[in-house]
């Protein structure tokens, strides 16, 4: 299993369109093989700050998702809606 | 529920000790009321991030694990072996 973490500023007054974007991506990847979790957080204190918290099966299946017709035509849209490039890591678990 | 993610970058040659603190510091937080999930991830293309991804019941509790015993003596020992200051973030779940 691996654990995934992406974190996006959105510009202030795109925060809303940011989470449709990401609802409809959430809608088709769920149903993608290998993926076992992938969920919208959203800062409490800094809510233009959303961030998926992700767990796939392993990495050929994350990168099959990044592949994905709905990653490869949702992806740049949310980008255009962000502050600066997205913060994303690939973890392992250790304890 | 609220979920926390804590990125830490550890000074090189200092992530076994660091890990070791980690250990030590789960170990007393999973007795803990009110926590559901407190995990270690390492980023698997650069080891030397080392993140705590967690689940609390609500921030009371996450802010009594901050007064802890266990957290006021192993997190400033945590410091002392990182680069520059952790990226703390507390979430709540959209979707």
């Amino acid at each position: 299993m691996i654990k995934v973490v992406a974190k996006n500023y959105f510009q202030e007054g795109k925060i809303d369109e940011g989470i449709a974007l990401y609802n409809q991506l959430i809608e088709e990847t769920i149903k993608e093989d290998g993926c076992i979790k992938y969920e919208l957080y959203q800062d409490i204190k800094e809510p233009h700050i959303l961030t998926m918290i992700e767990e796939w099966e392993d990495l050929t299946k994350l990168n099959a998702h990044e592949d994905s017709e709905h990653f490869i035509r949702i992806f740049p849209l949310l980008n255009e809606l962000t502050e600066k490039d997205s913060e994303f890591h690939i973890y392992k678990r250790l304890s």
